[in-house]
């Protein structure tokens, strides 16, 4: 049995989601683990991860409208000294993900047919963001 | 230090919680492991996982009820190929959960009393659903 | 490769989130892991895990405030036997997390700088909570 780790970065343009399966897939495949479990983790508390549709654009599109409808912007929120997107971004992260573990079975991951993995942007401005990544196994 | 993984189906007949605690228990009984931890992995975009109240079905279709409120049908979603009822599987699945860990101490999965795992059906057809499994410790 | 576990007792006293990152940190410390992966599990389905800003109380508030708008009591829930603030902490417990996961690199968890892990109570009444920890690595 043993382990690895790394960090992946990803840069985002604002609010939207961002698939970086190939990303995780490469860099699992490359550890040349048969069976384990590999961990995402999102180290920001104004962007979250997802797992969704990977193939229809529409529906991510669906899914960003959604997002910005359910915790909008302009709510009177206390918290407002980094701008009037950073409360609402605290509040999608917390609806969706920060951590997500998926397993490893014949040397790929367990994912369904129609599952990418995508880091959920909440700011306005472009950052560079960063998620944890541990693998398990053998 | 072991592996064991496994994929369970489970049959489902529209929008709903379908309680497979009972399947996940017995599998997990079966490997003989003392100590470890247990994934559960939703291959699909359109149910998730939740673990929630076993004992009130009360408490259950209130959930129903929520889920279907908080992301209703016929929103004028622009992702609508496969029906009137996928676009709001996707957002509910994206509120709950694709994945759960648990841990397993003393031969036992650590749930609390009142702790079941379900299934969260998000469309209107019958389907089979695989969620993957992967125990790791000893 | 080796595991190590305990459970975590939490007093809380009504609505909101109680930072317990430091307690996690300490039981994490005395292990002596060097790289691994450690596994939160809350055993109670009212209240939550999340992973939040750690230095704006004000965050704090507009994340409670927003739960209890999201999910609010008196909306003629089925499930009332325990009080009227039973089922939408349920409900609350169902939109934000019972598990989370974080790798230990480098002796330390992943954490971002500005995320604390809180207990997110969703009843009235004062409770005693019970979190499960696993780690398991090196």
């Amino acid at each position: 049995m043993r382990q690895a780790s790394t960090t992946i970065e990803i840069g985002t343009s604002g609010p939207g989601l961002v698939d970086f399966t190939g990303d995780v897939a490469r860099w699992v495949g490359e550890q040349g683990f048969e069976t384990g479990l590999l961990t995402l983790f999102c180290r920001h508390t104004s962007c979250s991860l997802l797992i969704q549709e990977n193939a229809a654009p529409a529906a991510r599109r669906d899914l960003e409208r959604f997002f910005a409808r359910i915790a909008p912007e302009g709510e009177g929120y206390e918290h407002d000294d980094e701008g009037p997107d950073d409360m609402p971004a605290h509040l999608r992260a917390a609806l969706s993900q920060v951590q997500l573990s998926i397993p490893l079975v014949g040397a790929r991951l367990a994912l369904g047919t129609w599952q990418g993995i995508f880091l959920f942007e909440h700011r306005r401005a472009p950052h560079r963001r960063q998620v944890a990544l541990h693998l398990i196994g053998e």
